[in-house]
């Protein structure tokens, strides 16, 4: 994952997920390799960029808001959003912004 | 800037950096440091979240395009952007998106 994602002319969606994990891990790891393995089968997923230090950053790449929101109501997903709230992180934010300008790149 | 960002209310605007940097530092450090105690000094500037492993995410926060379009065209950012290019990264990809949603937080 450790990529940059590539994604498609714009627009297209992207959900910016911010946490700070507790120190317990809880099967953190394990959960969240397996929802990112799922979240990449979704229709509408365009790709997926993340990173760590004290503050974790993962930003998912989509179509448009049905398949986000699709994915939101996924059953494993929603039973990894309880673990996240319960268990996994301190604090947390998402974010849904609509990807209207790519302003530069180099590769 | 190990914290997550204190946005307000959406609509506003996220700029989402995402790169790989280059083995040799080329005074990386000390430009990024620069560059973001200035970027918080712009109008509009509402946050700044990072995280690096192999992958680098930088998402700032502003009020509005006209502020991004300001910071944009400050000298120095300009400056650091062109060595962005010629020295610190290897690939990078510059995305613009309007936070338009919300969808969770704890904190």
């Amino acid at each position: 994952m450790e990529m940059i994602a590539e994604t498609p002319e714009v627009p297209y969606y992207a959900v910016i997920f911010t946490s700070v994990k507790n120190e317990e891990d809880h099967g953190y790891s394990e959960t969240a390799a397996k929802l990112v393995a799922k979240a990449q089968k979704q229709e509408g997923f365009l790709g997926l960029e993340s990173a760590r230090n004290e503050l974790g950053i993962t930003v998912s790449y989509w179509k448009d808001l049905e398949s986000i929101e699709k994915w939101k109501n996924d059953i494993d997903h929603i039973s990894a959003i309880e673990l996240g709230k319960e268990k996994f992180y301190k604090n947390f934010r998402v974010r849904i912004a609509k990807v209207e300008v790519e302003l530069g790149k180099k590769d």
